[in-house]
């Protein structure tokens, strides 16, 4: 593949169809950050979901100690809320040696979620919300552990990234008489501090979640937040997360031009409207072809196989790059910590992924090198904690 | 050591002289990102030093190749200034493949800096500036060569870590014909956009830089920038960095109360005060006593060690804090980047870190793991590249 392959695939209409997108002139009013700004942590809903984009996410996932029963982990998820819900209205934690640093919440969100082994190691599997469940092994993963797995996550994100950092930690402290630490995951993005705020742009120089459904909809609710259809009462309110690491092999993209990179994703970079469109938010038009009958989007281009069939395979896209520096060879050690929350993975996550692992071109360029999944409980009320309809 | 040697050293007093401290309420306003304003390239001095510290900084160093001479040195010098000038403009870089992550600058500044083999292999031992040389061993150093040394730094700080990180690799694409990389050191504070913002927390809680000369002022460019003092022409208006990487052990930080804490720094961690004042910006009394007679600073506290004693041995910090998650162990893995600027190495930083090396109660709670040091020539105009002066 590399350019040659691509080419091949469009590029005798992809060529003529980009005419002058690369010279659009972007125009990105970023929102001031507010240091004041509290997301509530107790509702119906968990946030970190529904909230826009903070500047920063860390996730960090733990797995349970021998030991652990149900009662202790209803103590830990006691603790977790309690320390959570501090730190989220500008409080410090319980033991919280540094208190200074939460006194600027700045947007700060604190989400919880249970892998399988949660489920496993407590004896919870009859529990288990439907359509939960490991993602198969793709042929394009080359995943590692230390970057796959855990029964516990948690999910920490803000402007500031100080205080995410002291967040972190001060629940790391919480967690750790009841588990061991298995990853930690650092990402940035550019904030959006409201649901029009402009779409983040990823590591490719591509605007990343454009067809993601508008918070406050009902549409919003739809492909995000668990029903009553979940099978347990419990998850009702919560939301699966798929969170994939993906190295992106930024030393070959680049040696592909403009066009051809447009002509992988499906869309312009500068603007990221798709190619048979002018604007971001334009529909894409999979079936039009140029004036030799070739398609203005390729088949196999991101976007098109990304495409949902139908209402039930959409999700939230949320998420975060990530930068650990260079690498020994001289090469970037970067992509994106691909994160996607929907009401049922199995139905609403794993027809797209399908998709996508068995032809999409921008595999070329992508690499999924972590994999993990978690059931995230629905939000608490002030007197409840994380997780009481499961384990009470 | 730990709490009761401390305590040891001058409990009697400071847990008189601490009173309401711990409950002091911090106000900080910080100012807004904001995604469009520039920090020139060009001028008499470099960016990123005298700039009020931006939210991201990342440190790069880099080896020279086998085989670079003073020619290829020079050419290096101006594609870098080429590209760093174009992204502080918030222009691609030269050979960019996503120009639109440079569009929106938030105040990023690019600055360059000569290690010691940066002199030594390409045979310019004789235009060393005077006061230029590596640090001498502490007893107290535990360093790694992973976070140590290098011929070439550069330095990248924003306020949009998206912005920074696309800065970072295309410098380090440009830079790759000619050197190898060494090391990355990536940090992050609360962004301060004029010299007036509140001066920020490092991860102990700590309010890190109050003593630095204040930015505009002649008593700044006495501290920082070189002048024909320097015994080399070419460096009047460089300054020299040291760069430690100090691990935080903050396990047994954390054991100490509040009280205990204050004593090691010799301030009240809530307003930054020194222990005989109210305000952050009060001059320490060090000769203060409480009513047994007894140092109120005690004698070995972080700020006693660390006053200078004539107006010779004083620097700017300019630091951030790194966190890079959690240990195998589960204990947190972060620190500071410790960032020291000063005109003249050997005679401004040598005698406080010798203090402070020999005695400071910090010390048990903090441990360097790296150190580097580089000679930031001077800024240079729209024709001219960084280090023409030595280079020519």
């Amino acid at each position: 593949m590399r350019r040659r392959g691509l080419l091949g695939v469009g590029l005798g209409v992809g060529g003529l169809a980009l005419g002058a997108g690369g010279t659009v002139a972007v125009d990105r009013a970023l929102s001031p950050h507010e240091p004041d700004r509290l997301i509530p942590f107790h509702g119906a809903h968990q946030g970190g979901v529904e909230t826009p984009l903070q500047a920063h996410g860390v996730f960090t996932a733990h797995d349970l100690r021998d030991g652990v029963d149900l009662a202790a982990a209803t103590r830990l998820m006691r603790l977790v809320s309690d320390d959570a819900a501090r730190l989220c209205r500008a409080e410090p934690a319980v033991n919280d040696q540094e208190p200074e640093l939460a006194r600027t919440p700045s947007r700060l969100t604190v989400t919880v979620g249970f892998g399988p082994g949660w489920f496993e190691r407590l004896g919870l599997q009859d529990r288990v919300p439907t359509g939960f469940a490991d993602l198969p092994s793709y042929e394009i993963d080359q995943l590692q552990r230390r970057w796959s797995g855990g029964d516990l996550l948690l999910q920490v994100c803000g402007d500031d990234a100080l205080v995410v950092s002291h967040a972190v930690r001060q629940l790391s402290k919480t967690v750790r008489a009841f588990t061991t630490p298995r990853w930690v995951q650092r990402g940035f993005s550019t904030p959006m501090s409201t649901p029009d705020s402009p779409t983040p742009r990823n590591l490719m120089g591509q605007i990343d979640g454009t067809v993601n459904p508008r918070s406050g909809t009902d549409d919003f609710a739809t492909v995000v937040w668990a029903d009553r259809d979940a099978g347990v009462d419990w998850f009702a309110g919560g939301t699966m997360l798929v969170l994939r690491r993906i190295a992106m092999l930024m030393e070959t993209w680049d040696e592909l031009d403009p066009h051809g990179q447009e002509l992988a994703v499906g869309r312009r970079i500068a603007t990221g409207a798709p190619l048979t469109g002018q604007q971001e938010h334009d529909q894409p038009d999979l079936n039009a072809t140029d004036h030799s009958g070739l398609p203005v989007i390729p088949k196999f281009s991101h976007i098109a196989r990304a495409a949902h069939t139908d209402r039930g395979d959409r999700f939230l896209r949320r998420s975060y790059n990530y930068d650990e520096g260079v690498a020994e060879d001289g090469t970037a050690d970067l992509g994106l910590l691909f994160a996607a929350y929907q009401a049922n993975l199995t139905r609403q996550y794993l027809p797209v992924q399908g998709r996508l692992a068995q032809q999409d071109l921008l595999n070329e360029w992508t690499v999924p090198i972590g994999s993990a999944v978690f059931a995230l409980p629905p939000g608490c009320g002030p007197d409840g904690f994380l997780g009481e309809g499961l384990l009470r």
